[in-house]
């Protein structure tokens, strides 16, 4: 691709191919068992030999017209205008970007199948002939291809009047699928499935289970090393508001906790580490911790669709940590992908970082941010100086808690704009079908998800847990609003009321944003790049948008509570 | 136009060509003067000598990709895929509607003229060739086709590096246009233009005037008898909610009252009838009581943008008598139009009602709305029972205030879904831009427009209306918070607090919409037609979306105020 950078200092020849330990390998699911070991050393990079994720995959939503869904680094890497890309140079930079972090899985279409990614699992215009191509590149650094596949398929290219996982044509057609693209694509991982969700089909349109739709596939692809992934991103998105009984918070336990241990062990359910979605802070899903027999993957989200779609600086790193440092039962980690055509990958400089992160942190959980932080700075700008290097590791250390503080705390989620899932609207989605309420009133705001007067939702956590966040005097304050509903003057933990810290927080993290754009400013001239001025122009953006949502959510609060900020700052009325 | 129905019987056979009287005939600049006079009654219906409004117009936002802009009755009638769509009997029988409630004045394209319509000034691809087809139709039955322009058509078509309307190359380049024009169409108008307004290109960008726009325009078309519709909808669309000085409720004032009398006399200056937008319930606009020198014309919506999309039956008489009503200085009536290819022209068969009442009202404005429905059903239902004819003439008369009762009462705006403008979402505009707020906290709601310590507003109307609006104790219920900001136990002229007099309206409003569901399910059976079936589905739509809205604004009340309903009846919490 014309105007492709050069490679980040910190892989380009600097990369080499990934690793397996034994230790792993022996895990015989494992399609990067087939690779050859390694060992090269990143200078100033330590690797320790055995991964604490077997498998670190990159999900990729790019849809074949070029668009990426939720994606906000320019285009797709591998599709456009409803073909295959064809750059095979540039892919090979990319592989070796990832290869360089040892991701070791990609899959690489929208988990949403439409349109002509339907006929992705088929030779019918040569796409299976492109995917090897695809898969080969990405195998010579040690990672597996996956592709993601519409549920409904059967019915939609396969000419069947059914998709039903137990009708044995649907078995037949799925099988010809699978041999087919074995028989292509030699170093193919396995699907990507996001059934019964948001409008996609699924078991549940014939009254299979999960388990049903799952092991179908399994089946098919455990004869070639196969797996595969399925999404538990599953609840009813046609809510209605006025229902108190149905809690988001509790769907996918509720659709997959009573499966465990009915999937076949290449099944691999991949669940976001949020149990509403990707939001700045959530408490861990607890189908991570309780799933027993059942292999599960981790899902993480680098693509910061709600967390400043890549306009903003929030180094994410931190936020993976705390779920990460839960007693996961997740025996793979799996992130949405925040790259495309974009000159740096990324569209902001920083979030680089976050990829680099992932990678790090699926590796080596051990890891804490600031270590990640600095090796990336390290590699990234080598000749700056120790000021400028600790001006940005500051940065990353700050901007999750910036983040966070300048838009929703607490625990609140989704008090962004519907649709966009930027900027701010506090009731956007209050009185909508998506099952995401904050209930504010004159009185209080937050969701009662206890067991004793709410939704319940606590019981599904381990016992220590439940009774930590189901006691409004031992939930943490960071997340005391998503599990309960409370008087705007109620006292925190920290002895602020709610009012008052949410004023705190919100003048905070706009200030925060203010410093990070006047210390990039200050250090742009020695970072040595062009770009680097590009994303002077995103802080600028990140500065504007935090300052909107500090005075909508400042005045939101007090139009709700009437309380004055104690320290008198401006909140417009 | 295949599966295009018969024409309903208020029209077809029974139109006939509109007769202009001498009296309004001597306005040298009424194209209708060319016309010749015909009579023949239509049964039942009685047309007075003299029109009241010399111009009767209607405003087509139709883009040559075939959308409408806030069209919800099909695809244009004149445009398909970026060409015309040339299905001339279409159009003349559109032609025998429009003339047979004496609409005398087209307008074809949109008024935000973008890609291709920018050309129609030209005959680049034929496109004055059509219009001339076009405009013929329409001048066989009395009607004169205008043209929408984009401002900065010399820049963007011509060439120029101006638009500047003081510039002489920008004169020739319009002087060609309008010669060009007049050479090609021979019953050829005249233009629209919407200038600097909503990111539309105008005069302000060149540091000039809307008179040094306007005239431009008109004294080109001058020669040739045309007429140039400027509209006044300029207000300023990046507004910060955080700024209180501004008001767009003033915008149209601030912009045009200063250049009263700098018109030329073939401006027609086009006000819309609300200050704010086409709103259930708005004070007329002041700009249209207060031009004294300046020719002028009121602009109505039949297309339903914010009541309801012709998926809701809402009869507009009632809302534009209204405004009749008032002294208006409006020498010409617009209407925005709401068919398209719709087999019943409207999408919802009641809203042709909307359509006849425009063309009725415009010519007389002394009929009441109970009349013209009257008028409307009889000639519509001519086979139908007594009773229910009746029964559609009372949801005629009863649905403007039923929307009202279940959306926004008060004077209250813009609680709608931002951008669809359908739905219910009392916050959706309450941080945004566009200057449309309502300022709701847990003490009250409204917005302070008064003199005395609002934005001063009420200051623009003539001093008796003046004064009745800016004191809370005479400013009539149904505008109340529209002028004041007030609490939710204010007691209102009818005795009832605010909160009260929400909730009643919200109940009263919805059980509206289920009354109006249950009656034309009772008498569809008579109706005569298949069509009347597919209405019953938009009663059920309209019931579903009147149950939102009362439960929303229910609850939003409630959460804000604490006042519980006087009559136990379910809010939810």
């Amino acid at each position: 691709m014309a105007g492709q950078p050069p490679l980040s200092p910190w892989m380009g020849s600097d990369y080499y191919t990934p690793c397996w330990d034994s230790g792993v390998r022996d895990d015989a699911w494992l399609l990067a068992s087939r690779m050859e070991k390694s060992e090269e050393p990143t200078p100033g990079v330590y690797w320790k030999p055995v991964p604490d994720s077997p498998i670190r995959m990159l999900d990729h939503w790019d849809n074949m017209d070029g668009t990426i869904e939720r994606g906000y680094a320019g285009r797709s890497l591998f599709f456009e205008d409803g073909k295959f890309r064809e750059d095979w140079q540039l892919l090979a930079q990319y592989a070796d970007l990832l290869a360089s972090i040892r991701i070791n899985a990609v899959s690489l279409n929208n988990v949403n199948v439409r349109d002509k990614a339907r006929w992705l699992i088929t030779n019918k215009h040569g796409e299976l002939d492109k995917v090897a191509k695809i898969a080969e590149i990405f195998a010579e650094r040690g990672i597996a291809t996956y592709l993601s596949v519409n549920f409904a398929a059967p019915k939609v290219i396969g000419g069947l009047d059914t998709s039903d996982p137990l009708d044995a044509r649907v078995e037949t057609f799925w099988r010809e699928r699978v041999e087919e693209i074995y028989s292509k694509v030699e170093h193919f991982g396995g699907f990507v499935v996001k059934a019964d969700a948001e409008g996609e089909p699924g078991p549940y349109q014939y009254g299979r289970t999960h388990a049903d739709g799952a092991n179908l596939f399994a089946r098919l692809l455990a004869p070639h090393g196969g797996l595969v992934f399925w999404r538990a991103f599953v609840y009813n998105c046609e809510q209605d508001w006025r229902d108190r009984t149905t809690d988001r918070a509790k769907a996918a336990w509720e659709n997959f906790k009573p499966l465990d241990g009915f999937f076949e062990p290449n099944v691999v359910l991949q669940v976001k580490n949020g149990p509403l979605d990707f939001q700045i802070k959530e408490p861990v899903s607890p189908l991570l911790l309780g799933l027993e027999s059942t292999r599960t993957a981790c899902e993480f989200q680098a693509s910061q669709e709600y967390l400043g779609q890549q306009q903003h600086a929030v180094f994410l790193a931190p936020l993976w940590k705390e779920v990460l440092d839960s007693e996961l039962c997740a025996s793979a980690l799996v992130c949405v992908a925040n790259t495309g055509l974009d000159e740096s990958w990324t569209g902001h400089k920083l979030a680089q970082a976050n990829l680099y992160a992932f990678g790090r942190l699926a590796w080596d959980s051990s890891l804490t941010p600031q270590q990640i932080a600095r090796e990336w700075v390290q590699l990234t700008f080598p000749d700056a100086s120790d000021r400028a290097r600790e001006a940005i590791e500051r940065i990353c250390a700050e901007s999750r808690g910036a983040y966070r503080d300048y838009t929703t705390n607490l625990g609140l989620c989704f008090m962004c704009r519907p649709g966009f899932h930027y900027g701010v609207d506090p009731d956007g989605y209050e009185y909508d079908r998506w099952g995401t309420y904050h209930f504010a009133d004159r009185d209080g705001i937050g969701v009662d998800r206890t067991v004793a007067t709410g939704s319940g939702y606590t019981a599904q956590y381990p016992p220590a847990l439940a009774a930590l966040y189901e006691d409004v005097s031992t939930c943490p304050d960071d997340v005391v609003l998503y599990f309960h509903h409370l008087p705007y003057a109620h006292r925190l933990q920290s002895g602020k009321s709610i009012a008052q810290h949410v004023y705190d927080a919100h003048f905070s993290g706009a200030q925060k944003a203010e410093d990070f754009r006047r210390t990039w400013a200050e250090i742009a001239g020695e970072l040595g790049s062009a770009r680097v001025f590009d994303t002077l122009a995103r802080f600028d953006e990140q500065l504007r948008s935090a300052t909107e949502w500090r005075d909508v959510i400042n005045t939101y609060f007090y139009r709700h509570s009437g309380i004055a900020d104690e320290h008198g700052r401006v909140i417009y009325p």
